[in-house]
C-alpha cells in the first residue's frame, strides 16, 4: 500500500472547504446552548495506526460531541455485557427520522439499534444498572483515558438539553411504559444528557476513536484489549448502517466508512487497519448531519481512495 | 312517542346482566389504585330531560369515572374558548389505540380529538391556561355543579396515576416538544390524572352528563345554558365518532348513542332531547371498554329502540 | 313535530349556494371522464317517509354516483350474506385517506370499513360470488327498482376508470396477495367500476336511498322489507363514522347526518324515520368531498334543525 | 496479506453446513414453480481477482437466482443512465420488510432502495425505456457475458410469478398511479418476473458477480470496464446497507461483507479487491434469506478474517 501524505491531504481538504464556510445549512436550534456556536469554523485530523497525527483548520477547537458519545457508551456497555445487550435493543437501520416514536411503538419499545436516540437511551440504562451511581465518571474516565488527556462535561449544555430535551423525555417515558428501562427516567437521562454535552477537539476525537481501527486495541496501550476484534467489526458495522440518522445509505454510497455524526457538527469516521478520523463543522443539513463535514469526508475518500467497498 | 317505564327496562337489563358478572374481561391493570376494584359489580341509571330517574344494579357506588372526565373539560374548554380550541386539537376518529404516538408524529403534535389521551392533555393544557392554580379546583366544581352534589378527586388515584403513567409523560412531552403545550408537563398531568380521579357514581354521572341530552341547558337550571344547541351537538357526534377508543365504529354500529367510556369501567351514553344514562361494571374487553356495560347499552336499544339513527 | 316547508328550504339554500359555483374546489381529475364536467352545476333534492319531495337547482341533471353505489352494494350483500358478511370487513374508521394501502398492510389484507375503496372493493368480490356472471345486471336492476325508474351503467365512466385506476388495481391485488379476494382481480374491478359509473340525479338518488330512513322498507313497496329495522340503523351508523372518507368527522361534527359521498360530487344524507336527502356539485375539497354540498348540507340543518344529535 | 488456501476453506465449510440440512427454515411458498425445490441443497463457489477458482457441495447445480438478478439491472441501468437514475429510486435502508407499500405511500411512489422489490420494479421500468422490446434479452445476454457460459430463463418459473405475484402487481399499479412507472405495468411485470427467473448456479454467480470485486471491470475482459470505480464501490455500499430485505442490519453486523440474496436461497457476497462468493440453500429464514447460506457466510469470514470491517 502506497504512503500518503496525509497532511498535505488535510490541507487541501482545508482549503477546499474552508470557502465555504457560512454557505449552507445550520446550526442546531433545539439545544440554546449549541445553538449560539459560530457555524463559520471547520476542522479536521486524523490518526493511524502507527500513530501518524495530521490535522488542519479549527482542529483543536473543543466542540459538544454529542451523539458521536454514543460509540463510547456502546463500547463501555458492550464490553461489560457481552450479547446480553442485544436482548434490548436492535441493530437494523430504522429507516426513519432519528428521534421516531413510531418504530417504538410498533416493536413495544424496543429500539432498533444503539444510535438512535432510543438506542442510546436504553444503552444509559444499562450502563447505570451496571455502575450506579458512578455512571457518569465512569463514562467520563472512559474517555479520558481513550482522548489521552482530561475531558470534560459542559454542565451549561447538559442543562440546556434537560430543560429543552421533551422529545427525550418522551423517548425515555415511552420505553419505560414498555417495562423496557430498570431506571428511573430522571437518571437515565441525567446520564444521557451528560455523554452528550462532552466537549472534544478534532485531534482528541480521532485519538480517542483509535481503538475502532486497531480491532479493539486501546490506542495508547497497545497491550490492551477493549474490544474483540469481532466486537470492533461489529460496531464499525453498526456505524455504517446506523451511525448517521436517516442518512445511512447515503453516507455508505458517497463515503464508504463507519462514520459516527453528532448535532454538535462532529463526525467520527474509521478506516479499518488504517486510521481513524474526525471532522466537525456546525452548520447541519437536513438529516442533522454537519454539512461540510460530510463533503470534508467525501474530498478526503476521492483523494486518498481509501474506502471499505 | 309513547312513554316508556325506565324502571322496569333498567331491572330487566341488571336481571339480565349480574349472572354474567365475572365471566369475562378484566380489570385495568395499568394503574394500581384500579387494579384492586372488585370486577363483579354492575350499576346503571338514566335521567330523563323531565326529570324521571330509574337506577339498578350497583348504581349508587363511587368509581373512578378516568376519560369520562374528558366529557366536562372538553365543555368547559368549549364554553370559554369557543371555536380557537380546534386550532390545537383535531376532530376526526384517529383509528388507532387511545394512546398511540404515531399520529402525533406525523401530524406534527396535533392531537385527532379531544377524547383520545393526547387530545384530552392538549385541553388540560388549554385549562391551566384559562384558569391557572384555579384550574383543578374549577374542574371539580363544574363536575359538583351539574351532578348536583358533592363529588371529590380520589388523591390514591391521582398519586398511582402519576407514578406509572408513562405513556401520558412520553404524550405531553411529545407534545410539547412540537410546542404544542403552553405549560410546563408536569403542571399539565397533574390537572390530567387529578380530573380522571373524580370518584362518581352511576346515578351521579346520568345526572351530571343532563346537559347533553338537553341541548346544552344546566341539568338543574333550566335558564341556564352551558353550552349552545349547535356546540351541544357537536360534543355528542365526537362522542359518537371518537368516544370510545378504538371501537367507536363498533359502538355506533351496535348501540347508535353517542358514548363516552372510561378505563374504569364506566360509560355515559345520551339520547338526544330524551335523557342520559350511565352504566358501570370494572372488567374491560381488549379494546378498553367495560364488556358488560357495553352488553346493557345493546339491551337497552334493544328494549326502548332508542338510538340516533 | 311542526311542518316544514321543504320546498322554500331547497329554494333558499339553492339561492344561497348557486353564488358561490366556481369559486373553490375542484373536480376530479384522476378519471379523465369525470374531469370534463362542468363544475359550476348545484342541485338539491329530497323525499320525506310520507313521500312528499322537494327539490331545486340542477335536481334532475345525472351525474356520476361513484363511491354513493357503496351504499347500495353493501345494502345488497348485506340481505343476502347477513353478519358473515363482516369476516372480511371491518366496522371502524380509517383515520386515514380513503385509498391507504398502508392499514391493508397492518391488518392483513382486511380492510376497515366497506365504504374505503378496499372495502367496497371486498363488497364486490362478495357479489360475485353470490351472484356470479350476473352480479353487475342485479347492482343495477336493484338500483332501477330503488329510483324507481331506469338509470343506466356510463360504459365511457367505466372504461376511464378501468385505463387509470392504478390505485384500485393495487389494493385489489394486494389483498388478493393476503387471499382476502376469492374471484379474479379483473371480473371484481369491472364490478366496481361498473358501479360506481351510473349515472342518477339528485331525485332520482334521493328516492334510491328512501329505504334508508324507513328503517329498510322499500321506496315504494311499503310491505316490502329490504333490511330489517336494526340493519338498516346500523348501516346508517356506518355512514356517520364512515361514509364520507377521511372527514367523517368533520361531517359529523358540522352537519350530524349520516352521509355518503362520492367522487362525482353527490352526496347522500339521512333523516332517520323522516326523509333522504341528495346534494350534487362537482367541484370538491381536499378530502374528496363536495364542497358546495357539504356547505348545503349544513345550511340544510341549520335551517330545518334535523340532525340526529 | 497470506494466501488461503480458499478450496480447503470451502471444503470445511460445506462439511460443516451438511450436517444441518433440513434442520430449519422453509422454501419459499409463495411461488409454486419455487416450492417445488428440495430443500436439503447446499453449494458454495469463489473466484478471486487472480481467477482462481474453488468450489463444494451442490455448487454446479442451477437454482432461481431471484433478487441477485436485481445487482445486474441495476448496474445496467447505472451505466447506460449515469446519476439520473437516482431521480426515481432512492439509497437509503427501508427498515421495513422487502415488499412493504406503506412507505411508498408516505413517499409518493419513489421507492427506499433498488433491492427492495418497488426499487427492482422501476429499475425494469427504467430498462424498457432504454431498450424498448429488446430489454428482457439485453438482460440476459449481460448476465451470459457475465457468467462467462450460456444461461438462461425458466419460463416455468417466470409464469408461475406472474400467476401468483399479487404484491408485485400491487406495489406496480401503486407506482404507476404516483405516475412513476412510465411504461405499462405489464411490460414491466413482464420483465421482472423474467430476470427473477434466471437459473444460475454458484459457480456461475460466483463469476458473474466478478466486476464488483474488480472495481468494475469485467470479469473475463481486464480492458473492458462495466462501471468506474466508484459506480462500483456505490453498488457494493448499496449491497451491504439494503441488499438482504429487512436483515442488512444483521447481515452487515455478522458477516460485514456486501451481501444480495434472493428467495431461490442463494446469496452473493463481495470482498472488494479479492473475490466474490456464491452460497446457495433453498430453505429460508423468517426474513427471507437463506438459512444455511448465512451460516456458511459466517464461517467464510470466521475462518478467512475477511470482512471489510
Amino acid at each position: 500500500m502506497p504512503s500518503l501524505d496525509f497532511q498535505r491531504v488535510l490541507d487541501e481538504i482545508n482549503a477546499e472547504i474552508r470557502p465555504q464556510l457560512g454557505a449552507g445549512g445550520s446550526v442546531a436550534s433545539y439545544i440554546p446552548a449549541l445553538a449560539r456556536v459560530p457555524p463559520a469554523q471547520f476542522g479536521i485530523a486524523l490518526r493511524t495506526i502507527d500513530d501518524q497525527e495530521a490535522c488542519a483548520g479549527d482542529a483543536l477547537t473543543p466542540f459538544s460531541i454529542q451523539s458521536i458519545s454514543k460509540l463510547v457508551t456502546l463500547s463501555l456497555a458492550r464490553q461489560r455485557m457481552g450479547d446480553g445487550l442485544w436482548q434490548r435493543i436492535g441493530r437494523e437501520p430504522s429507516g426513519s427520522p432519528f428521534n421516531s416514536l413510531v418504530q417504538l411503538e410498533t416493536e413495544q419499545g424496543k429500539p432498533r439499534n444503539p444510535f438512535i436516540n432510543a438506542g442510546a437511551i436504553a444503552v444509559a440504562d444499562r450502563l447505570l444498572t451496571l455502575f450506579g451511581a458512578a455512571a457518569k465518571a465512569d463514562v467520563l474516565a472512559m474517555m479520558c483515558t481513550l482522548a489521552g488527556e482530561a475531558v470534560a462535561f459542559d454542565s451549561e449544555v447538559a442543562a440546556s438539553e434537560a430543560g429543552s430535551g421533551y422529545r427525550n423525555f418522551a423517548l425515555a417515558n415511552f420505553m419505560k411504559s414498555f417495562g423496557k428501562l430498570d431506571n428511573a427516567v430522571e437518571a437515565v437521562l441525567d446520564l444521557y444528557f451528560h455523554q452528550c454535552s462532552i466537549a472534544m477537539s478534532c485531534v482528541q476525537l480521532a485519538r480517542a476513536a483509535g481503538y475502532l481501527c486497531r480491532d479493539g486495541v486501546h490506542p495508547w496501550a497497545p497491550d490492551v484489549s477493549l474490544l474483540t476484534e469481532r466486537q470492533t467489526r461489529r460496531i464499525n458495522s453498526l456505524m455504517l448502517t446506523c451511525g448517521t440518522y436517516d442518512a445511512a445509505g447515503e453516507f455508505a454510497f458517497r463515503i464508504g466508512l463507519p462514520c459516527k455524526s453528532g448535532v454538535g457538527g462532529g463526525i467520527v469516521a474509521v478506516v479499518p487497519d488504517r486510521l481513524t478520523l474526525a471532522v466537525w463543522s456546525p452548520a447541519l443539513d437536513a438529516t442533522g448531519n454537519s454539512l461540510l463535514g460530510m463533503k470534508a469526508l467525501e474530498l478526503f475518500v476521492a483523494k486518498t481512495g481509501l474506502s471499505v467497498f
